[in-house]
């Protein structure tokens, strides 16, 4: 089994035990999402990047890595192709040779 | 090569093409992930979940899940292994006992 | 004074006895006020908007205020003057034959 | 008539022409201001905060301001008077002999 595959079993046993199915509806982990986005923040918050501490990264990235992958199996989607998909579409929106050495947004570009 | 692993290595190719690493530093990529994770719950706002555009929520967790990888790549933090860990640490947040059924968080039950 | 002036005040006046002004530029400002949106958000999770607690609700929206009154005042914007302005912009975009009733953004009207 | 009273009605007229009240429950009035925080964000990514454009600042603080005051006018909240109420619980979290000069969480304090 693959890693993806692996996590999210993982993931719905952890939910299924403690019966929180009920919870998890996509706008409600949606929410969850972001709560954990803005924690992960909370790592950089009024310091540098290199003065965050990893611990407190790794344990918020985690979170959203989480409610993403649940998120992800709620609407069956494969993780992996959603995110080839996307790439795909992105080398469209920032060809290289426009994009490249700049952080302009492609409506910009 | 593993999921993660290979949409991984995709991720830092197409940045690379673009000379885009300049820009992805951590507390950026954490930034990133904010804007995007906002995006996504646009996808919920004034309507139920029913109502939401898979289509959009497809592209929307797609974006979030990249700089989600790509911000474990900056720290080197295996993604299956932390997340892994961190369902480890709610298992003695959130026992089975105390917490089915019930969304109160671990600090109030 | 002012309602907003007096708070703006008040905020400084805090900020200044703990020499925190050092911390306080506008990339960190909006960083913070997002982490303080996430907070907000958190009342409602897992929840109906009625069982949401004002208390907590209060305390959060109270924490969002308080950064925007701060980004505000960093760029010397006049709240009421953006915010009239931006209701006018906005009275265009939604113009009120198109947008009655509806929830649909600006852009698929 | 005050700033904060006077710039809510505008909101609340606006709405009210647009028959759109029946959108704005407090958890999806909450849900917009965490996308226009994410937005606000935005004007700060990939760069430092001299480099940010003033103009998008000051649309995007407009709309996270827009939806905290209607948040605040649904639970008849008064915004300066939570504004120094939450000032005066800061001034317990924060005390200044123990905050001057220091970013540090008052839980690590």
């Amino acid at each position: 089994m693959k890693d993806i595959e692996e996590i999210t079993a993982k993931l719905i046993e952890f939910r299924n035990e403690r019966d929180w199915e009920q919870f998890h509806n996509p706008k409600d982990l949606a929410v969850a999402l972001n709560i954990e986005a803005g924690e992960l923040l909370e790592a950089f918050l009024w310091k540098s990047h290199e003065e965050a501490k990893p611990e407190k990264v790794k344990e918020e990235l985690a979170d959203v890595l989480a409610y993403a992958f649940l998120l992800a199996e709620k609407y069956g989607f494969d993780v992996k192709q959603i995110l080839l998909e996307k790439i795909g579409k992105n080398a469209e929106k920032y060809p290289v040779d426009k994009a490249k050495g700049t952080a302009t947004k492609y409506n910009e570009l």
